[in-house]
Protein backbone atom coordinates (compact mmCIF):
# COMPACT_ATOMS: atom_id res chain seq x y z
CA UNK A 1 0.00 0.00 0.00
CA UNK A 2 1.80 2.70 -1.30
CA UNK A 3 0.22 5.54 0.00
CA UNK A 4 -0.97 4.38 3.26
CA UNK A 5 2.47 3.80 5.11
CA UNK A 6 1.05 5.19 8.45
CA UNK A 7 -2.21 4.02 9.53
CA UNK A 8 -4.22 5.72 13.24
CA UNK A 9 -6.71 3.13 14.44
CA UNK A 10 -8.51 5.07 16.70
CA UNK A 11 -10.88 3.09 19.30
CA UNK A 12 -9.88 -0.55 20.26
CA UNK A 13 -12.46 -2.75 20.31
CA UNK A 14 -13.44 -5.66 18.38
CA UNK A 15 -13.66 -3.84 15.40
CA UNK A 16 -10.31 -1.58 16.04
CA UNK A 17 -8.47 -4.13 17.20
CA UNK A 18 -9.13 -6.73 14.75
CA UNK A 19 -8.46 -3.78 12.10
CA UNK A 20 -5.00 -3.04 13.74
CA UNK A 21 -3.94 -6.28 14.19
CA UNK A 22 -4.29 -7.61 10.67
CA UNK A 23 -2.63 -4.67 9.48
CA UNK A 24 0.21 -5.64 11.26
CA UNK A 25 -0.65 -9.23 9.75
CA UNK A 26 -0.93 -8.50 6.32
CA UNK A 27 0.20 -5.10 5.39
CA UNK A 28 3.77 -4.99 5.52
CA UNK A 29 5.89 -1.38 5.43
CA UNK A 30 3.09 -0.11 7.29
CA UNK A 31 3.01 1.26 10.89
CA UNK A 32 -0.46 1.17 12.57
CA UNK A 33 -0.57 3.04 15.43
CA UNK A 34 -3.60 2.27 17.93
CA UNK A 35 -5.80 5.38 20.12
CA UNK A 36 -7.97 4.08 22.84
CA UNK A 37 -8.64 6.65 25.66
CA UNK A 38 -9.44 3.63 28.20
CA UNK A 39 -5.94 2.81 30.14
CA UNK A 40 -7.28 -1.04 30.53
CA UNK A 41 -7.54 -1.42 27.17
CA UNK A 42 -4.17 0.01 26.32
CA UNK A 43 -2.80 -2.41 28.63
CA UNK A 44 -4.91 -4.85 26.94
CA UNK A 45 -3.61 -4.16 23.35
CA UNK A 46 0.36 -3.69 24.32
CA UNK A 47 -0.36 -7.63 25.51
CA UNK A 48 -1.95 -8.51 22.76
CA UNK A 49 0.21 -6.87 20.68
CA UNK A 50 -2.49 -5.60 17.75
CA UNK A 51 -0.09 -2.36 16.91
CA UNK A 52 2.77 -1.10 16.66
CA UNK A 53 2.33 1.66 19.09
CA UNK A 54 -0.67 1.42 21.52
CA UNK A 55 -0.79 5.31 22.95
CA UNK A 56 -3.78 7.70 25.08
CA UNK A 57 -2.31 10.90 23.15
CA UNK A 58 -4.73 11.44 19.79
CA UNK A 59 -2.31 14.80 18.70
CA UNK A 60 0.59 11.70 18.52
CA UNK A 61 -1.62 8.98 16.77
CA UNK A 62 -2.78 11.02 13.90
CA UNK A 63 -0.31 13.95 13.36
CA UNK A 64 1.49 11.86 10.76
CA UNK A 65 -1.23 9.78 9.51
CA UNK A 66 -2.07 8.83 6.08
CA UNK A 67 -5.42 7.10 7.67
CA UNK A 68 -7.14 7.45 10.31
CA UNK A 69 -9.60 4.82 11.19
CA UNK A 70 -12.47 5.69 14.08
CA UNK A 71 -13.50 2.62 15.12
CA UNK A 72 -15.33 4.08 18.14
CA UNK A 73 -19.31 4.02 19.02
CA UNK A 74 -21.03 5.87 15.98
CA UNK A 75 -22.44 8.81 17.89
CA UNK A 76 -18.47 9.91 18.80
CA UNK A 77 -18.25 10.27 14.80
CA UNK A 78 -19.20 13.96 15.21
CA UNK A 79 -17.12 15.07 17.65
CA UNK A 80 -13.87 13.34 16.48
CA UNK A 81 -14.27 14.69 12.89
CA UNK A 82 -14.11 18.07 15.35
CA UNK A 83 -11.10 17.04 16.30
CA UNK A 84 -9.05 15.39 13.72
CA UNK A 85 -9.80 18.55 11.10
CA UNK A 86 -7.39 20.18 13.45
CA UNK A 87 -5.10 17.35 14.11
CA UNK A 88 -4.26 15.44 10.63
CA UNK A 89 -1.94 16.18 8.15
CA UNK A 90 -3.99 18.03 4.58
CA UNK A 91 -3.47 14.79 2.53
CA UNK A 92 -5.03 12.38 5.57
CA UNK A 93 -7.49 9.98 4.57
CA UNK A 94 -10.25 9.88 7.03
CA UNK A 95 -12.74 7.09 7.13
CA UNK A 96 -15.43 5.46 10.21
CA UNK A 97 -16.45 1.90 10.16
CA UNK A 98 -20.19 2.54 11.48
CA UNK A 99 -23.22 0.50 10.31
CA UNK A 100 -24.60 3.75 8.90
CA UNK A 101 -23.74 5.91 6.62
CA UNK A 102 -25.88 9.21 6.36
CA UNK A 103 -24.99 10.89 9.78
CA UNK A 104 -21.30 10.22 9.28
CA UNK A 105 -21.52 11.63 5.90
CA UNK A 106 -23.25 15.14 7.01
CA UNK A 107 -21.01 15.18 10.20
CA UNK A 108 -17.75 14.85 8.01
CA UNK A 109 -19.02 17.12 5.46
CA UNK A 110 -20.11 19.88 8.31
CA UNK A 111 -16.60 19.20 10.56
CA UNK A 112 -13.81 18.14 8.17
CA UNK A 113 -11.56 20.54 6.85
CA UNK A 114 -12.06 20.67 2.79
CA UNK A 115 -8.43 19.26 2.53
CA UNK A 116 -9.13 16.78 4.43
CA UNK A 117 -10.51 13.25 2.50
CA UNK A 118 -13.06 11.29 3.81
CA UNK A 119 -14.78 8.57 2.56
CA UNK A 120 -17.04 5.70 4.64
CA UNK A 121 -16.42 2.12 5.33
CA UNK A 122 -18.35 -0.65 6.02
CA UNK A 123 -16.87 -3.49 6.62
CA UNK A 124 -19.84 -6.24 7.56
CA UNK A 125 -18.35 -8.27 10.15
CA UNK A 126 -20.67 -8.65 12.87
CA UNK A 127 -20.64 -10.24 15.83
CA UNK A 128 -22.33 -10.82 19.13
CA UNK A 129 -18.81 -10.77 21.00
CA UNK A 130 -17.54 -7.13 21.76
CA UNK A 131 -14.35 -5.70 23.15
CA UNK A 132 -11.00 -6.07 21.79
CA UNK A 133 -10.31 -9.73 23.82
CA UNK A 134 -12.24 -10.89 20.15
CA UNK A 135 -9.84 -9.40 17.93
CA UNK A 136 -9.02 -11.42 15.29
CA UNK A 137 -6.26 -10.67 12.14
CA UNK A 138 -8.44 -12.73 9.93
CA UNK A 139 -11.92 -10.99 10.42
CA UNK A 140 -12.09 -9.42 7.25
CA UNK A 141 -11.27 -12.85 5.53
CA UNK A 142 -14.48 -12.32 2.30
CA UNK A 143 -16.31 -9.83 4.10
CA UNK A 144 -18.13 -7.43 2.17
CA UNK A 145 -16.70 -4.05 2.78
CA UNK A 146 -18.78 -1.24 1.32
CA UNK A 147 -17.19 2.20 0.69
CA UNK A 148 -19.86 4.23 0.96
CA UNK A 149 -19.08 7.99 -1.58
CA UNK A 150 -20.94 11.16 -2.52
CA UNK A 151 -20.41 13.33 -5.74
CA UNK A 152 -17.56 15.42 -3.11
CA UNK A 153 -15.50 11.93 -2.48
CA UNK A 154 -12.09 12.79 -3.50
CA UNK A 155 -10.85 9.55 -6.31
CA UNK A 156 -7.65 8.76 -5.06
CA UNK A 157 -9.04 8.29 -1.62
CA UNK A 158 -11.48 6.05 -2.83
CA UNK A 159 -8.72 3.73 -4.41
CA UNK A 160 -6.05 3.88 -1.52
CA UNK A 161 -9.18 2.71 0.94
CA UNK A 162 -10.08 -0.17 -2.21
CA UNK A 163 -5.93 -1.32 -2.04
CA UNK A 164 -6.54 -0.65 2.33
CA UNK A 165 -9.48 -2.85 2.71
CA UNK A 166 -8.92 -5.32 -0.20
CA UNK A 167 -5.27 -5.73 1.78
CA UNK A 168 -7.15 -6.88 4.58
CA UNK A 169 -9.31 -9.55 2.86
CA UNK A 170 -12.65 -7.95 1.58
CA UNK A 171 -14.26 -7.81 -1.32
CA UNK A 172 -15.51 -4.34 -1.60
CA UNK A 173 -18.63 -2.30 -2.67
CA UNK A 174 -19.56 1.23 -3.53
CA UNK A 175 -22.70 3.11 -2.51
CA UNK A 176 -23.88 6.06 -1.98
CA UNK A 177 -24.71 6.86 2.10
CA UNK A 178 -28.63 6.50 1.30
CA UNK A 179 -28.62 3.40 -0.55
CA UNK A 180 -26.62 2.21 2.04
CA UNK A 181 -28.70 3.02 5.40
CA UNK A 182 -32.06 1.31 3.24
CA UNK A 183 -30.19 -1.67 2.34
CA UNK A 184 -28.58 -2.11 5.68
CA UNK A 185 -31.41 -1.45 7.27
CA UNK A 186 -33.31 -4.34 5.53
CA UNK A 187 -30.27 -6.73 5.87
CA UNK A 188 -28.79 -5.97 9.43
CA UNK A 189 -30.75 -3.63 11.28
CA UNK A 190 -34.05 -4.78 10.96
CA UNK A 191 -33.50 -8.31 11.70
CA UNK A 192 -32.00 -7.53 14.59
CA UNK A 193 -34.85 -5.39 15.79
CA UNK A 194 -37.00 -9.30 14.62
CA UNK A 195 -34.93 -11.37 16.99
CA UNK A 196 -35.07 -8.77 19.94
CA UNK A 197 -38.55 -8.28 19.50
CA UNK A 198 -38.97 -11.79 19.15
CA UNK A 199 -36.73 -12.76 22.47
CA UNK A 200 -39.07 -9.86 24.56
CA UNK A 201 -42.69 -11.91 23.10
CA UNK A 202 -41.46 -15.06 24.53
CA UNK A 203 -42.53 -16.51 28.00
CA UNK A 204 -39.48 -17.48 30.13
CA UNK A 205 -40.73 -20.68 31.14
CA UNK A 206 -41.25 -21.18 27.59
CA UNK A 207 -37.94 -20.39 26.54
CA UNK A 208 -36.57 -23.45 28.25
CA UNK A 209 -38.14 -25.76 25.50
CA UNK A 210 -36.91 -23.79 22.75
CA UNK A 211 -34.50 -25.88 20.32
CA UNK A 212 -31.63 -24.55 17.97
CA UNK A 213 -34.35 -23.27 15.87
CA UNK A 214 -35.39 -20.37 18.19
CA UNK A 215 -31.39 -20.18 19.42
CA UNK A 216 -30.18 -19.60 15.81
CA UNK A 217 -33.25 -16.94 15.34
CA UNK A 218 -32.57 -14.94 18.12
CA UNK A 219 -28.60 -14.95 18.03
CA UNK A 220 -28.19 -11.45 17.06
CA UNK A 221 -30.07 -10.35 19.98
CA UNK A 222 -27.34 -10.81 22.06
CA UNK A 223 -25.24 -8.13 20.24
CA UNK A 224 -24.57 -5.17 22.52
CA UNK A 225 -27.02 -3.24 22.87
CA UNK A 226 -25.03 0.09 23.21
CA UNK A 227 -23.65 -0.29 20.15
CA UNK A 228 -27.03 -1.62 18.65
CA UNK A 229 -29.02 1.80 20.25
CA UNK A 230 -26.49 3.99 17.67
CA UNK A 231 -27.06 1.80 15.01
CA UNK A 232 -30.96 1.77 15.76
CA UNK A 233 -30.91 5.71 15.83
CA UNK A 234 -28.67 6.53 13.38
CA UNK A 235 -31.25 4.71 10.55
CA UNK A 236 -34.47 5.86 11.95
CA UNK A 237 -36.60 6.23 8.76
CA UNK A 238 -35.49 3.46 7.15
CA UNK A 239 -35.65 1.23 10.51
CA UNK A 240 -39.24 2.37 10.77
CA UNK A 241 -40.45 1.49 7.42
CA UNK A 242 -38.88 -2.23 7.77
CA UNK A 243 -40.73 -2.94 10.74
CA UNK A 244 -43.75 -1.82 8.90
CA UNK A 245 -43.56 -4.12 6.03
CA UNK A 246 -42.29 -7.40 8.81
CA UNK A 247 -45.76 -6.46 10.23
CA UNK A 248 -47.61 -6.14 7.26
CA UNK A 249 -46.30 -9.52 6.29
CA UNK A 250 -47.29 -11.25 9.89
CA UNK A 251 -50.20 -10.33 9.66
CA UNK A 252 -50.68 -11.72 6.21
CA UNK A 253 -49.37 -15.29 7.79
CA UNK A 254 -51.32 -14.35 10.94
CA UNK A 255 -54.95 -14.16 8.79
CA UNK A 256 -54.52 -16.97 6.39
CA UNK A 257 -53.67 -18.95 9.71
CA UNK A 258 -57.04 -17.62 11.55
CA UNK A 259 -58.82 -18.45 8.73
CA UNK A 260 -57.41 -21.85 7.95
CA UNK A 261 -56.47 -20.82 4.39
CA UNK A 262 -53.90 -24.09 4.09
CA UNK A 263 -53.13 -23.22 -0.06
CA UNK A 264 -52.05 -19.46 1.44
CA UNK A 265 -50.21 -20.45 4.05
CA UNK A 266 -48.65 -23.15 2.00
CA UNK A 267 -47.83 -20.19 -0.71
CA UNK A 268 -46.65 -17.67 1.82
CA UNK A 269 -44.24 -20.12 3.63
CA UNK A 270 -42.89 -21.39 0.10
CA UNK A 271 -42.07 -18.12 -1.48
CA UNK A 272 -39.93 -17.29 1.92
CA UNK A 273 -38.15 -20.88 1.05
CA UNK A 274 -37.50 -20.17 -2.30
CA UNK A 275 -36.30 -16.52 -2.17
CA UNK A 276 -33.94 -17.85 1.13
CA UNK A 277 -32.90 -20.84 -1.10
CA UNK A 278 -32.20 -18.36 -4.02
CA UNK A 279 -29.71 -16.23 -1.56
CA UNK A 280 -28.13 -19.01 0.17
CA UNK A 281 -27.15 -20.34 -3.87
CA UNK A 282 -26.08 -16.55 -4.29
CA UNK A 283 -23.42 -16.77 -1.46
CA UNK A 284 -22.20 -20.02 -2.25
CA UNK A 285 -21.56 -18.92 -5.88
CA UNK A 286 -19.90 -15.96 -4.38
CA UNK A 287 -17.90 -18.15 -2.07
CA UNK A 288 -19.24 -15.83 0.99
CA UNK A 289 -21.00 -19.49 2.27
CA UNK A 290 -20.00 -23.40 1.49
CA UNK A 291 -22.36 -25.50 0.45
CA UNK B 1 -37.52 -52.40 26.08
CA UNK B 2 -39.07 -55.35 27.37
CA UNK B 3 -42.85 -54.44 26.89
CA UNK B 4 -42.23 -53.24 22.78
CA UNK B 5 -40.80 -56.12 20.86
CA UNK B 6 -42.25 -55.51 17.73
CA UNK B 7 -42.11 -51.89 16.78
CA UNK B 8 -43.81 -50.37 13.24
CA UNK B 9 -43.13 -47.22 11.80
CA UNK B 10 -45.54 -45.80 9.69
CA UNK B 11 -44.03 -43.10 7.32
CA UNK B 12 -40.18 -43.26 6.51
CA UNK B 13 -39.45 -39.75 5.87
CA UNK B 14 -36.46 -37.66 7.96
CA UNK B 15 -38.69 -38.34 11.68
CA UNK B 16 -39.63 -41.75 10.76
CA UNK B 17 -36.51 -43.27 8.81
CA UNK B 18 -34.13 -41.62 12.10
CA UNK B 19 -36.84 -43.36 14.22
CA UNK B 20 -36.21 -47.07 12.66
CA UNK B 21 -32.49 -46.23 12.19
CA UNK B 22 -32.22 -45.53 15.94
CA UNK B 23 -33.77 -48.28 16.86
CA UNK B 24 -31.88 -50.76 14.89
CA UNK B 25 -29.20 -49.26 16.35
CA UNK B 26 -29.36 -49.25 19.68
CA UNK B 27 -32.96 -51.07 20.94
CA UNK B 28 -31.21 -54.73 20.68
CA UNK B 29 -33.86 -57.32 20.74
CA UNK B 30 -36.60 -55.05 18.83
CA UNK B 31 -37.49 -56.17 15.19
CA UNK B 32 -38.39 -52.89 13.06
CA UNK B 33 -40.86 -52.87 10.33
CA UNK B 34 -41.13 -49.93 8.10
CA UNK B 35 -43.94 -48.89 6.15
CA UNK B 36 -44.54 -46.69 3.03
CA UNK B 37 -46.83 -46.07 0.38
CA UNK B 38 -44.37 -44.32 -1.87
CA UNK B 39 -42.66 -47.17 -3.76
CA UNK B 40 -39.14 -44.86 -4.36
CA UNK B 41 -39.30 -44.27 -0.90
CA UNK B 42 -39.41 -48.32 -0.26
CA UNK B 43 -36.28 -48.76 -2.54
CA UNK B 44 -34.40 -46.11 -0.58
CA UNK B 45 -35.30 -47.31 2.62
CA UNK B 46 -33.93 -50.88 2.19
CA UNK B 47 -30.59 -49.73 0.29
CA UNK B 48 -30.33 -47.47 3.38
CA UNK B 49 -30.82 -50.54 5.85
CA UNK B 50 -33.84 -48.60 7.63
CA UNK B 51 -35.66 -51.55 8.97
CA UNK B 52 -35.32 -55.01 9.50
CA UNK B 53 -38.03 -55.23 7.15
CA UNK B 54 -39.70 -52.26 4.59
CA UNK B 55 -43.43 -53.26 3.06
CA UNK B 56 -46.18 -51.33 1.92
CA UNK B 57 -49.14 -53.81 3.70
CA UNK B 58 -50.11 -51.43 6.43
CA UNK B 59 -51.91 -54.31 7.54
CA UNK B 60 -48.87 -56.95 7.93
CA UNK B 61 -46.75 -54.22 8.95
CA UNK B 62 -49.10 -53.82 12.37
CA UNK B 63 -51.03 -57.36 12.92
CA UNK B 64 -48.11 -57.84 15.63
CA UNK B 65 -46.83 -54.64 16.69
CA UNK B 66 -46.65 -53.55 20.35
CA UNK B 67 -45.59 -50.23 19.49
CA UNK B 68 -46.74 -48.20 15.97
CA UNK B 69 -45.56 -44.65 15.69
CA UNK B 70 -46.98 -42.45 12.93
CA UNK B 71 -44.50 -40.25 11.14
CA UNK B 72 -46.92 -39.18 8.59
CA UNK B 73 -47.67 -35.63 7.74
CA UNK B 74 -50.41 -34.35 10.67
CA UNK B 75 -53.48 -34.05 8.91
CA UNK B 76 -53.20 -37.99 7.59
CA UNK B 77 -53.21 -39.02 11.65
CA UNK B 78 -57.02 -38.55 11.87
CA UNK B 79 -57.45 -41.02 8.75
CA UNK B 80 -54.58 -43.58 10.06
CA UNK B 81 -56.35 -44.09 13.94
CA UNK B 82 -59.55 -45.26 11.94
CA UNK B 83 -57.65 -47.43 10.19
CA UNK B 84 -55.34 -48.66 12.68
CA UNK B 85 -58.23 -48.90 15.45
CA UNK B 86 -59.35 -52.09 13.01
CA UNK B 87 -55.58 -53.35 12.35
CA UNK B 88 -53.55 -53.46 16.11
CA UNK B 89 -53.85 -56.01 18.43
CA UNK B 90 -55.74 -55.03 21.14
CA UNK B 91 -52.45 -54.34 23.76
CA UNK B 92 -51.32 -52.18 20.84
CA UNK B 93 -49.54 -48.81 22.06
CA UNK B 94 -49.68 -46.08 19.60
CA UNK B 95 -47.96 -42.93 19.35
CA UNK B 96 -47.43 -40.07 16.78
CA UNK B 97 -44.86 -37.69 16.27
CA UNK B 98 -46.41 -34.58 14.96
CA UNK B 99 -45.52 -31.62 16.07
CA UNK B 100 -49.03 -29.81 17.57
CA UNK B 101 -51.23 -32.21 19.98
CA UNK B 102 -54.46 -31.29 20.46
CA UNK B 103 -55.62 -32.72 17.38
CA UNK B 104 -53.96 -35.79 17.62
CA UNK B 105 -55.75 -36.24 21.20
CA UNK B 106 -58.90 -35.46 19.72
CA UNK B 107 -58.58 -37.81 16.70
CA UNK B 108 -57.28 -40.60 18.80
CA UNK B 109 -60.04 -40.03 21.21
CA UNK B 110 -62.47 -40.12 18.83
CA UNK B 111 -61.16 -42.94 16.39
CA UNK B 112 -59.09 -45.45 18.91
CA UNK B 113 -60.81 -48.50 20.20
CA UNK B 114 -60.70 -48.25 24.26
CA UNK B 115 -58.33 -51.12 24.59
CA UNK B 116 -55.83 -48.85 22.26
CA UNK B 117 -53.26 -47.27 24.51
CA UNK B 118 -52.43 -43.78 23.47
CA UNK B 119 -50.03 -41.16 24.03
CA UNK B 120 -48.56 -38.28 22.14
CA UNK B 121 -44.97 -38.01 21.36
CA UNK B 122 -43.00 -34.78 20.10
CA UNK B 123 -38.85 -35.64 19.94
CA UNK B 124 -37.91 -31.78 19.48
CA UNK B 125 -36.18 -32.80 16.44
CA UNK B 126 -36.63 -29.75 13.69
CA UNK B 127 -34.37 -29.36 10.34
CA UNK B 128 -34.98 -27.47 7.58
CA UNK B 129 -33.99 -30.78 5.98
CA UNK B 130 -36.69 -33.63 5.03
CA UNK B 131 -36.85 -37.30 3.28
CA UNK B 132 -35.12 -40.27 4.38
CA UNK B 133 -31.54 -39.43 2.89
CA UNK B 134 -30.84 -36.99 5.90
CA UNK B 135 -31.66 -39.78 8.30
CA UNK B 136 -29.55 -40.35 10.94
CA UNK B 137 -29.56 -43.22 14.06
CA UNK B 138 -27.87 -40.10 16.32
CA UNK B 139 -30.98 -37.82 15.67
CA UNK B 140 -32.88 -37.87 19.28
CA UNK B 141 -29.49 -37.59 20.87
CA UNK B 142 -29.48 -35.37 24.31
CA UNK B 143 -32.42 -33.91 22.46
CA UNK B 144 -36.36 -33.03 24.46
CA UNK B 145 -39.19 -35.77 23.56
CA UNK B 146 -42.44 -34.51 24.97
CA UNK B 147 -45.05 -37.58 25.79
CA UNK B 148 -48.49 -35.56 25.85
CA UNK B 149 -51.01 -37.43 28.28
CA UNK B 150 -54.59 -36.53 29.54
CA UNK B 151 -56.25 -37.92 32.30
CA UNK B 152 -57.72 -40.52 30.06
CA UNK B 153 -54.08 -42.16 29.36
CA UNK B 154 -52.48 -45.64 30.17
CA UNK B 155 -49.89 -45.34 32.81
CA UNK B 156 -48.16 -48.46 31.54
CA UNK B 157 -47.70 -46.85 27.86
CA UNK B 158 -46.48 -43.42 29.27
CA UNK B 159 -43.45 -46.07 31.25
CA UNK B 160 -43.21 -47.65 27.93
CA UNK B 161 -42.66 -45.17 25.81
CA UNK B 162 -40.50 -43.27 28.21
CA UNK B 163 -37.96 -46.21 28.30
CA UNK B 164 -38.75 -46.07 24.13
CA UNK B 165 -37.55 -42.79 23.67
CA UNK B 166 -34.87 -42.78 26.23
CA UNK B 167 -33.22 -45.68 24.76
CA UNK B 168 -33.05 -43.62 21.18
CA UNK B 169 -31.26 -40.73 23.45
CA UNK B 170 -34.04 -38.57 24.46
CA UNK B 171 -34.88 -36.53 27.55
CA UNK B 172 -38.01 -37.01 28.56
CA UNK B 173 -41.00 -34.26 29.58
CA UNK B 174 -44.49 -34.56 30.46
CA UNK B 175 -47.34 -31.80 29.40
CA UNK B 176 -50.77 -32.21 28.84
CA UNK B 177 -51.75 -31.05 24.88
CA UNK B 178 -53.01 -28.01 25.49
CA UNK B 179 -49.70 -26.60 27.38
CA UNK B 180 -47.64 -28.56 24.76
CA UNK B 181 -49.25 -26.59 21.74
CA UNK B 182 -49.33 -23.11 23.78
CA UNK B 183 -45.46 -24.15 24.58
CA UNK B 184 -44.40 -24.66 21.15
CA UNK B 185 -46.57 -22.17 19.36
CA UNK B 186 -44.08 -19.49 21.20
CA UNK B 187 -40.63 -21.55 20.78
CA UNK B 188 -41.08 -22.93 18.08
CA UNK B 189 -44.16 -22.03 15.49
CA UNK B 190 -43.73 -19.05 15.83
CA UNK B 191 -40.47 -18.19 15.45
CA UNK B 192 -40.94 -19.63 11.91
CA UNK B 193 -43.90 -17.50 10.89
CA UNK B 194 -41.40 -14.21 12.04
CA UNK B 195 -38.68 -15.31 9.82
CA UNK B 196 -40.95 -16.56 6.85
CA UNK B 197 -42.01 -13.23 7.71
CA UNK B 198 -39.03 -11.88 7.36
CA UNK B 199 -37.79 -13.17 4.60
CA UNK B 200 -40.55 -12.05 2.93
CA UNK B 201 -40.25 -8.42 3.52
CA UNK B 202 -36.93 -8.37 2.19
CA UNK B 203 -35.61 -7.37 -0.58
CA UNK B 204 -34.17 -9.70 -3.60
CA UNK B 205 -31.49 -7.27 -4.44
CA UNK B 206 -31.08 -5.77 -1.11
CA UNK B 207 -30.62 -9.39 0.56
CA UNK B 208 -27.14 -10.72 -1.59
CA UNK B 209 -25.57 -7.95 1.46
CA UNK B 210 -27.18 -10.15 4.19
CA UNK B 211 -24.45 -11.60 6.35
CA UNK B 212 -24.47 -14.29 8.50
CA UNK B 213 -26.73 -12.71 11.60
CA UNK B 214 -29.60 -12.39 8.48
CA UNK B 215 -28.89 -15.91 7.14
CA UNK B 216 -29.34 -17.62 10.62
CA UNK B 217 -32.08 -15.38 11.78
CA UNK B 218 -33.72 -16.90 8.82
CA UNK B 219 -32.49 -20.29 8.71
CA UNK B 220 -35.95 -22.24 9.63
CA UNK B 221 -37.61 -20.20 7.01
CA UNK B 222 -36.30 -23.20 4.84
CA UNK B 223 -38.14 -25.98 6.65
CA UNK B 224 -40.53 -27.91 4.08
CA UNK B 225 -43.65 -25.58 3.64
CA UNK B 226 -46.25 -28.46 3.17
CA UNK B 227 -45.29 -30.11 6.94
CA UNK B 228 -45.07 -27.17 8.26
CA UNK B 229 -47.96 -25.15 7.02
CA UNK B 230 -49.78 -28.70 9.00
CA UNK B 231 -48.16 -28.13 12.11
CA UNK B 232 -49.75 -23.80 11.81
CA UNK B 233 -53.18 -25.01 10.53
CA UNK B 234 -53.14 -27.16 13.75
CA UNK B 235 -52.52 -24.84 16.48
CA UNK B 236 -53.98 -21.46 14.79
CA UNK B 237 -55.23 -20.08 18.06
CA UNK B 238 -51.80 -20.51 19.85
CA UNK B 239 -50.23 -19.12 16.98
CA UNK B 240 -52.19 -15.82 15.93
CA UNK B 241 -52.03 -15.07 19.85
CA UNK B 242 -48.61 -15.44 19.14
CA UNK B 243 -48.11 -13.07 16.34
CA UNK B 244 -50.02 -10.61 18.27
CA UNK B 245 -47.30 -10.66 21.06
CA UNK B 246 -44.56 -10.44 18.46
CA UNK B 247 -46.04 -7.29 16.40
CA UNK B 248 -46.95 -5.60 19.75
CA UNK B 249 -43.20 -5.78 20.83
CA UNK B 250 -42.21 -4.46 17.60
CA UNK B 251 -44.10 -1.47 17.52
CA UNK B 252 -42.84 -1.06 20.95
CA UNK B 253 -39.34 -0.92 19.62
CA UNK B 254 -40.36 1.25 16.39
CA UNK B 255 -42.27 3.77 18.60
CA UNK B 256 -39.06 4.55 20.38
CA UNK B 257 -36.87 4.29 17.13
CA UNK B 258 -39.36 6.76 15.52
CA UNK B 259 -39.00 9.19 18.71
CA UNK B 260 -35.38 9.25 19.10
CA UNK B 261 -35.81 7.25 22.33
CA UNK B 262 -31.80 6.42 23.16
CA UNK B 263 -32.70 5.12 26.77
CA UNK B 264 -36.03 3.16 25.95
CA UNK B 265 -34.14 1.55 23.11
CA UNK B 266 -31.10 0.26 24.92
CA UNK B 267 -33.11 -0.97 27.44
CA UNK B 268 -35.52 -3.19 25.46
CA UNK B 269 -32.78 -4.46 23.27
CA UNK B 270 -30.77 -5.05 26.63
CA UNK B 271 -34.14 -6.98 28.13
CA UNK B 272 -33.71 -9.25 24.54
CA UNK B 273 -29.80 -9.81 25.09
CA UNK B 274 -30.23 -10.87 28.77
CA UNK B 275 -33.24 -12.95 28.37
CA UNK B 276 -31.24 -15.02 25.89
CA UNK B 277 -27.92 -14.68 27.22
CA UNK B 278 -30.15 -16.58 30.55
CA UNK B 279 -31.42 -19.15 27.78
CA UNK B 280 -28.06 -20.27 26.82
CA UNK B 281 -26.27 -20.34 29.76
CA UNK B 282 -29.52 -22.65 30.85
CA UNK B 283 -29.20 -24.97 27.75
CA UNK B 284 -25.55 -24.80 28.62
CA UNK B 285 -26.15 -26.19 32.28
CA UNK B 286 -29.24 -28.56 30.84
CA UNK B 287 -26.37 -29.72 28.19
CA UNK B 288 -28.40 -29.19 25.68
CA UNK B 289 -25.96 -26.88 24.47
CA UNK B 290 -22.06 -26.92 24.55
CA UNK B 291 -20.08 -23.36 25.56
Amino acid sequence: MKDLRNIAVVGLGLLGGSIALAVRQRARGTTVIGYSHRASTRVKARELGVADQVSDDLTGCVSNADLVILATPLFTFDRYFAKLSELVPGACVITEVGSAKLLPHRWAESRLDRRIRYVGSHPVVGSEKRGLEFARDDLFDQACCVLTTTHNTDHSAVEALKEFWSTLGCIMQIMSPAEHDRVFANVSHLPHVIAAGLVNASDRGDMKFASKGFLDSTRIASGPATIWTDVLLANRENIARGINRVIVELSKLQRAIKNGKREEIRQLLDDAGKRRAALVKYKIRKKELFS
